[in-house]
């Protein structure tokens, strides 16, 4: 028997994760060959500035994408570039000439992951993006495949590593934010620009994709209700400490509606878990995602969410199963999208509010308070005093209720002038179902 | 466009698992059959006796599971008896007759997988087992899939949930063994006949799927060192909670051996690993499993291993899988045993022991205890007095030696005269590497 033809592969970008991923592809090889079935060989590598990477050989690299993606040697397109353009325009002519394409692109996926579905669909390609999700974690086929004969009703992942560090140090040593934030820029956790990591666009874009695939539905990334960590104070750590909770910043993805009218609620904001959580666990730069089935009940993925190399080994994961397909001339499962959710507004998911308000202490004030939450249909699951006199504090846990009701009530609460002042106002998940 | 042919389905077995099965195909025939791209129908149900099942259509129910699985109507056949035979027979003969097969076997998969895996390969169809492994937790199909780009060097599991209870249990309460055993099977946590899960039998025939998936060869039941959990002492117990550890039913599956020898160690014991560890907090029956690989680092899978609706999660799953690429034409990546690894004997393994002896406390005992684990050539991590006098107990944690020089290092210390008694002797796991 003759050898396999080699699958020839396009890279495109050679930043920290295409260069893990050619080295990896070279110090592999062997095994990689006889887990396809054929040799894996890299075509083309375009890069920007082909003079910055001397130790390449100059033949692979081209600054032409455009036209290495449409090559007729080419099999496969990896894209590691990142972004919506040329990102996008690249991936497309690729699909249309016949090329699958494995990517790590979060923002791309979650903006315009249909478009891409449907031209991979058409050409009878694959379109696989393990890396674009919590990196080395094996995640997307677990929900796509391994789970597609139950029903998944959430998905609660702490998808960022940079804010999960930073949140991680500010209850570990009761710093501030900006103090954090610091730490984590000095240590190489956060960009010099980190403003899609703490303000939620990266867990967002993930949760979008998390979302979709869980509910068999589509979900873009601008349809996810997003708030960052930015006004995460050192009180609301202390007042998460008090009650045995620790904060995290969540994606979180449910089933909601009713049985005539489903919808999916998608958000990604910072809420207190209680420390017996499984993911309450989770520290530093790690990255874990908690689903809960109804036949499997709760599972918890959990891993390395960046970086070169985790990156590296979920796009060669990929990189197998696509070249396998094409070996044996078939293809992995597409967009499964079938269930057309709506997408539920904020104001209208079920969510539990912590809040803690500092208080005069005279009579009455605990019966106008608990009016306000009356008045908004919000129902008090604990209500706990800490203090005396003008260090009074009142910290409440509501039951769950729509989320814009918890909103008016607590500015509502603002208003009132026995309220020195709201000293932290959060979300609690994972406490079990009122 | 005509309707497609319905996909009909031969379930062997109709225990908890059968049954959990039958009900999630009636019960979500609608979504399985849109994420399938045609329904899901069952052909017949194979069991010992009608009669006790009254609920099912009888026209389904036939005690002919030989005729079952070769029925030209069917196209997959579900396999959940569990046992050697005759599920062996049975599958071989569905296999022969070009059926797909899910099973959910661990014992036949473990005894002999490389024959089921080569009637499937000839005849071109599917055999998926995700449910034969830590039930509900994807785990399989990420070993073998999303990490095929990748090289794992060690995977470690907590895969038998009766024994974590019981282990679980000794640590809450300091009961002894016999104690929890009884309190496991009064909660149904045990079987009447225990010996499969806490003689470690079922932990074992895992441990053989996870090794020969994980590193590309064959490992059977039979390659598995096996130690239960029987022997395990409430003084191993409060040995371990004084060290920060906790004691564990670990199934270990290991790269060993040098470059030009590779091989690969497979092994079931109980073993103390630290408190920070994220396999210390998997408590009561749940099961996970923590692999790390070059390029990925650690990673964790976290959930339900037991249980009717777990494991029919799991074999729905495949189920899914299985239907979309009988509609397609294709398979699935079949057996990958490539790497052909010689199994490393336990006395070769290396490992780490912690041993608490009490002692006599006179001057020269450390010198001679010292001087028994140099001469096998084991070095002493660290060394700790507890106690004077009669009550004097050393606490040694070596660094990893060949297990038989351990061994033999503690047989040794047990017949010095100096040594009143060999307190706790177990394998450490889950430290630095040395």
């Amino acid at each position: 028997m003759s050898d396999p033809r080699p699958i020839r592969l396009a890279l495109l970008g050679y930043g920290v994760v295409g260069a893990a991923v050619a080295r990896l592809l070279d110090e592999q090889s062997a095994e990689l060959a006889a887990r396809v079935g054929a040799p894996l060989e890299l075509a083309g590598i375009a890069v920007r500035r082909p003079n910055r990477h001397s130790g390449t050989d100059p033949a692979l690299l081209t600054t032409d994408a455009a036209a290495l993606v449409t090559r007729e040697d080419v099999d496969i397109v990896i894209e590691v570039i990142g972004g919506i353009e040329p990102a996008r325009s690249l991936l497309l002519s690729a699909l249309k000439s016949g090329k699958s394409v494995v990517s790590a692109n979060k923002a791309l996926l979650a903006e315009d992951g249909a478009r891409l579905h449907a031209e991979a669909s058409a050409q009878g390609v694959d379109l696989y993006y393990e890396a674009a999700v919590a990196g080395a974690i094996p995640l997307l086929r677990p929900l796509r495949e391994s789970l597609a004969g139950d029903r998944i009703t959430r998905v609660i992942g702490i998808v960022n590593g940079t804010t999960n560090f930073i949140l991680s140090r500010m209850t570990a040593s009761g710093a501030g934010f900006n103090e954090a934030l610091a730490e984590a820029t000095a240590l190489g956790y956060a960009e010099a620009d980190p403003s899609a990591d703490i303000d939620g666009f990266d867990a967002a874009a993930k949760a979008a994709i998390l979302g979709g695939l869980a509910f068999h539905t589509r979900v873009t990334a601008a349809d996810v209700h997003r708030e960052g960590i930015s006004e995460v104070t050192a009180a609301d750590v202390a007042s998460a400490a008090a009650m045995d909770c620790t904060v995290k910043l969540l994606a979180i993805c449910e089933r909601s509606g009713s049985a005539d009218t489903p919808s999916v609620a998608v958000r990604v904001h910072p809420a207190m878990i209680p420390l017996s959580h499984p993911l309450a666990g989770v520290g530093e730069a790690f990255n874990a995602v908690y689903v809960e089935a109804q036949a499997a009940g709760s599972l918890m993925f959990y891993g390395r969410g960046a970086g070169g190399e985790p990156t590296a080994s979920a796009v060669l994961g990929d990189l197998v199963a696509v070249a396998r397909n094409r070996l044996s001339g078939s293809r992995g499962a597409g967009e499964s999208a079938y269930a057309d959710l709506a997408v539920q507004p904020i104001g209208e998911v079920l969510t539990r509010y912590h809040v803690a308000l500092d208080v005069a202490d005279r009579p009455g004030v605990l019966a106008a308070v608990a009016g306000a939450f009356a008045d908004h249909g919000v129902s008090i699951q604990t209500v706990r005093q800490e203090g005396r006199g003008d260090a009074a504090t009142l910290v409440l846990v509501t039951h769950v209720a729509p989320d814009a009701a918890l909103a008016a009530t607590v500015r509502r609460l603002a208003a009132y002038d026995f309220i020195r002042g709201v000293r932290s106002v959060m979300r609690v998940e994972g406490l079990p179902a009122d």
